[in-house]
């Protein structure tokens, strides 16, 4: 498995892991440790967490299966978020969702993460989601904290777009080392709004979320999913692929910007479908007649 | 009363008085040196001016009234505008508005409000709207000149995109120190646009005028408008303030940036909301509450 | 006539010819060199092509003419574009219309270039479109190799957007010294994102393609193109122009951003007319007025 080196003391693998909905996995701390493993064999060796998936609990589900075998934790990357304050029984405080980034609550919620994980450091923290109401020189302040205290190796940010990274930015002694964005075949916003430019010209890599575009493709219930469906049926075909999500997968791949595709799935057997997607190879015309197929026309 | 410090020299009270509607108040010079005057004693000290307010003739108001009790002048800050033409009976050579930012007419424009408030210097100058015909290198000359005679202290922008910042500033020899943007609980322009978070990234606080929402709030004629009276409502009662104003006054208050609140308002009373505002104190929550009510959806 | 100044080697001449249409002109190679000369003799000395104008013909026919007289080279500049890759009996390998901006690519197209014009290096090559496929190191690789072997002297893009303008600069040992853009009278897209003043603020004069809205005005078809063709008359009887085509050109070429209209034609006399609207003054109400119909309401 590939690796993209993010800062000189982190690296993530192409691959990335991602445990939104580890709850609704249902499994045991065996069956977790297990699928842990079996990604870490792969060279999937970054995990993907927030505070708030699965209403809070996931992170603390994933320290469990650690505690077990606690010798995997050097040989992972743990990415976890912060930043939303979600409605929960947990926190009858919060009457609706909304946004907190100050230094209060980052380090705070850092602290719960790494008492949850087990561990005494996260290998990368993002914020979250771009706060209307956000104080960067608070962010900053938190975010040189917990570096200097150890706690956090990287920071970076989830889909902010291109002012909100220069913004964040002008206020932080270190460099953001990752955004995390939707993109996939059906995801062209951030294209659009020149972040996936944005962080070309920064030289950070993006992390893709919901790489295989939520499902869409295969309920295929619009004219564009079918369109596109049928593209990655012809490209599967050209390029030897096993299946169209490893077509998904290899179109992200491929792109310069060095996207790193979250995988979010409980089952080894599609985790290893994005794995296999790395080995793969896609003509520029081949990501160019998926790309045309999505937007519906030709290029300019 | 809070102040905020633009420049080495120049600081605005967080509430500005601004002078758009001056005409129409129907003021003699004893009425509207009185308002002065109760303003000053609030910690009121900035007044907003434009060379076109009402039609031309609101700076030349002002100055009659300054002309009663010069000592005042040093005691306040006055901002003004240039770069717009109006058609108007004044100058019938214009034969429909459109703006003007040549430096001999940036530099007439200030020579004449300088004569028409008696006094020999503007604390800051904005240009008063983005102007696809700009030449950035003569709002440069213009701009040097004036600081160099002493006729304009520091210089600053109104409604400007975060390009049309960069693209100005990028010929200056001076930073611009604030930019005069429409922000209100029913106008989010801005924070979509990222001007906010570019004035945020330049350090510079915004202006913000219309603060009110125009009155839409009151009338409540839309369901958006609606929804936020009944959110105001719940929040005046929670913290106490006498009224939604004051709520919408705090709103902008407790932002990060530093927002300054322009009061548009002959009446001393409703002035006075503006200043008690200042004293109240919005959590994040209810900031977001307001926020989300506006917004019409939940945040991501 | 003028000339615009875009480095210590290049300059263009303020007009420039565009040979986009150049196979539909149907001229023989003597016709061919009769225009370029006339065009040379009002000192329209620069020449915009691309690879893939005429379906890949346009350069190879220009350089026929060339070849009829040499010593033409070194009074003109020659522009031309690469990055698209169109269907076409040339490449039946093209399935599709799509980008290639990969040093591979970029490299064997000016060389491609270069053996059609007939000449050892062109003055100035762009970038046709901005790729979403692109990895600006590799673009900067071939940039680079390409003027330390003096095939190209400067480089510049078209039809960019602001971010993706910064974007590549920031991977270039040379500034990019032009972007050009579709403007005119009835197309403001670059107004309105941002492009002419990111060109301003990087000082680079934008090459203007369609300056003449591509025949809409004349056919007046819409009720927009209507309004604009009457202020286009009124001013042209102010100004005392020939036509509203000389009207439409100085509308252009008064802009503070040193816009260069491209002419696309192969009939002198329409030539002529771009050359003659270079001595044309309109004032900046009258460049309002056109602007402001074709808007469709006042400015704010």
């Amino acid at each position: 498995m590939q690796t993209v080196q993010l800062s000189e003391q982190v690296s993530f693998s192409r691959i990335v892991h991602g445990m939104w909905r580890l709850r609704e996995w249902g499994m045991d701390k065996q069956e977790l440790l297990r699928l842990i493993e079996e990604c870490l064999e792969m060279g999937i060796t970054t995990f993907d967490h927030a505070d708030i998936y699965g209403d809070y609990s996931c992170e603390a589900l994933f320290g469990q299966a650690l505690r077990e075998k606690p010798a995997l934790r050097s040989a992972m990357q743990i990415v976890t978020k912060c930043g939303i304050k979600l409605r929960s029984a947990a926190y009858p405080e919060h009457l609706v969702n909304h946004y907190d980034t100050s230094k209060e609550h980052i380090i705070r919620s850092v602290e719960n993460s790494l008492r949850h994980f087990g561990t005494d450091y996260v290998d990368t923290l993002l914020i979250h989601r771009p706060d209307p109401f956000m104080d960067p020189a608070e962010v900053a302040e938190a975010f040189a904290q917990l570096k200097q205290e150890g706690k956090v190796l990287e920071f970076g940010v989830s889909n902010f777009l291109p002012s909100q990274m220069e913004m964040l930015a002008s206020y932080l002694s270190m460099p953001l080392v990752t955004n995390q964005l939707e993109i996939s075949v059906m995801q062209f916003e951030h294209f659009e709004k020149g972040t996936i430019e944005k962080c070309q010209e920064k030289r950070i890599a993006p992390m893709a979320w919901s790489p295989l575009a939520g499902g869409s493709i295969f309920s295929a219930s619009t004219e564009r999913a079918t369109r596109v469906k049928n593209t990655l049926e012809e490209i599967k075909e050209e390029i030897g692929a096993d299946s169209i999500d490893e077509v998904m997968y290899a179109w992200l791949l491929a792109h310069p910007a060095k996207m790193m595709p979250i995988v979010g799935s409980g089952k080894i057997e599609r985790v290893r479908t994005a794995a296999q997607a790395v080995k793969l190879t896609l003509s520029r015309q081949q990501w160019f007649r998926i790309y045309i197929s999505s937007l519906g026309h030709n290029v300019p």
